[in-house]
């Protein structure tokens, strides 16, 4: 097998075969095929595609290159979800105790957050005491004991993945739906989930701008999950303004803990059952309403023994940040439009996110959302509070924020839209 | 400047500024774009293509990245002559000692051997004492006592050029023809030639099947040169089956002297003569008919000249092989067909060519032709003869020339095809 021949296949409009992807994975993984060919096939992948079969076969030749977990010792369904990303996106702090009270075993293997979207992990590591590296060992006593456990995923799922995404990220060949959607599986086939319920984020926020693309997206995971006998369902859903009213690590897990005492914005609430309902159907689990998992405290209890078994404590108080800066409303009227990229770089750049793997985050900083798209304001009333350690940082977050909002004085967006009716929920796909 | 930036822009089908060139050239040359980043990059302009400002400023930028050589201070004006390649091109040989005793400087830069088209230089270092190395000060020097000078172009004109080269040839992205003219004129133009006349080959034994692609290399180069201020022409010659009547080292040094004898392969004689045209008339030399300069022996003057003054001896006996294997014709009719890449990978089997850059050549090894499509062949006499000194490669060598010729029994071809009436100069492309 040589490689120039694979990646001539691919760079002149053809499919490659079988033996070839297994080949090439396995030997970029092994070092015989250069970072500088992988990245020359990745690109041509990305402009000229890949059929299902060769996403299919290009997912499993990833997994090969590394262990699979199993889950199927345990009592109940496994059921799992994964988010694209997006900002504020505390869902899942929420939803795997809320899954688990309802009878689903929650095994989600999560990531930390680079750039302007914060890491489930970065969020949880804010609670004193809480781990996120177990072993697979300690990772299955978790489960058992709690019912659902957010850890990091180890090096030993998809090695070949690892490697790869790497590589995409310094040569410009991130956005390809095919090294996207096989990345995201491989590792959800690896873990060894029986259910999948996908969060494509659509809009500003979001990885995917457009909703066309997300569809595609979707609906190339669902075939992979479901070629691969993982029940897969995705929900499109709108990233045009941050989820929540948060958007940082402390801050959203204090959000996420309203949720859980029955409280919290109703868009996180709205999302987290959408999700919770998904999961459950994924998993056959039907009968139980998640909603009332939440009013009656069964989510929140597994929620503590879930953060106690991987060390934390749930009572803990949450850090905060040492400094604050208020944005307020400059006029009276309603607010139509609250940029979720421009909040989310801000977040960053105020010291929740990173720019380097290596990079540490700083707990208590973020943004703090007073209004959403729809709410009135007042004029000289807050509309956004910053978080930070290192208040040098607020000039370049404001500089991110200027021009992200919009009141209209009027009360009406200027576009005839009507906020209540919007929802955040777009669209499903199913096998 | 950000390289996932210049990489996107191009990805995504956009022009890349001057300034992204400029310096993504540098950067790249420098270290400090990395291997993998610019493979990505030429995938993406493989696949997208670049513009006529684009790939103008590339050349330019990797120009800028080496010297500049000039020869303003010589009394002739400079006119060179470069080949994309084919089987049995020996054409520098008898051309550049012509070309200067028509009375122009030829400063020939040349190549060595990859694959299955020889080189000039490996050619030229079968002559006993012949030195393919000089400065830039012996180079000129040979040029004032000769009038031409074929020689190694030195490590110092456009460095990334050749970094480049070696990153496409293990990536699958040699065949685009912005990065091919580029790479080609990059060399031509900082080698400060006045003229210049492009022979780019079309068929089997060349780098370019097909006589689409092959004109638009063409013209994408005439229009480099032209922009360039380098006078440009090409010529489009058909390269199905070899040139001349053989494909060597010093088999083909032997049939060049012919051609400077005033005798020779008349194709070989026809292409010598159409290139010395261009090159004269590029130079804006007229009234000289060069094919007297043949018949006079003022050519062979040259040569010899130019041969002595690099450490050869041109009276020396040229190396043969130590073994030779005859093919016979099966039967007896008109050749029809004799594919010009058979025989190249058979002579580069035999030793004449290497694998690797690193890799010896042997002076003797080829493959002899005893007749050319169109010549009657008579049962059992030589068709093919077969010289090495490592006699245990006749039989791949026998491999590859298997179905590579064909007889037709009743004097046709079978096509109804004239080859008489056949023009090895199938197009002509000015600016």
């Amino acid at each position: 097998m040589n490689v120039i021949d694979v990646i001539r296949a691919k760079r002149d409009g053809g499919e490659l075969t079988d033996p070839q992807i297994d080949w090439v994975i396995r030997a970029y993984t092994g070092g015989a095929v250069a970072d500088e060919q992988m990245s020359a096939l990745a690109m041509a992948i990305l402009l000229n595609g890949m059929t299902r079969r060769e996403i299919g076969r290009w997912t499993e030749a990833m997994i090969a290159t590394g262990e699979r977990m199993d889950f199927s010792a345990l009592d109940r369904p496994t059921t799992d979800k994964h988010s694209t990303g997006g900002v504020g996106d505390k869902i899942t702090l929420p939803l795997a105790p809320l899954v688990a009270s309802c009878g689903a075993a929650v095994p989600q293997l999560s990531g930390r957050g680079l750039g302007h979207t914060g890491g489930t992990l970065d969020k949880l590591e804010s609670i004193p005491g809480w781990r996120a590296s177990l072993t697979n060992d300690q990772m299955l006593a978790v489960l058992r004991e709690a019912g659902a456990v957010v850890c990091a995923a180890g090096d030993g799922l998809a090695p070949a993945d690892r490697k790869l995404y790497a590589l995409r990220d310094v040569t410009g060949t991130v956005e390809s739906i095919p090294l996207i959607a096989s990345s995201i599986m491989s590792k959800k086939i690896a873990e060894g989930t029986g259910a999948l319920v996908l969060d494509v984020k659509v809009g500003s926020g979001a990885f995917m701008k457009d909703r066309e693309q997300a569809r595609r997206l979707a609906e190339t995971m669902v075939a992979l999950g479901t070629d691969h006998g993982v029940k897969t369902v995705a929900l499109l859903t709108a990233m045009d303004t941050p989820l929540g009213l948060t958007a940082g690590n402390a801050l959203e897990v204090r959000e996420a803990v309203e949720v859980l005492a029955g409280g919290g914005p109703a868009d996180v609430v709205e999302l987290t059952l959408a999700l919770a309902r998904e999961m459950l159907a994924a998993a056959g689990i039907d009968g139980v309403d998640p909603a009332e998992k939440l009013a009656d405290g069964s989510a929140m209890d597994v929620w503590n023994r879930m953060i106690r078994a991987q060390g934390g404590d749930p009572a803990a108080e949450l850090p905060t940040a040492g400094e604050r800066h208020v944005v307020v409303a400059p006029v009276t009227g309603t607010l139509t439009r609250l940029d979720a990229l421009a909040v989310g770089v801000a977040a960053w750049r105020l010291g929740a996110g990173r720019t380097r793997k290596e990079d540490p985050v700083q707990a208590g900083a973020g943004v703090e959302l007073h209004a959403k798209p729809g709410d009135p304001v007042l004029a000289g009333t807050p509309l956004l509070t910053l978080h930070t350690d290192t208040p040098e940082r607020f000039e370049t977050a404001l500089d991110d924020l200027r021009g992200s909002y919009a009141i209209s004085p009027d009360g009406s967006s200027g576009h005839g839209e009507d906020f209540a009716a919007r929802s955040l929920i777009l669209e499903r796909v199913s096998a």
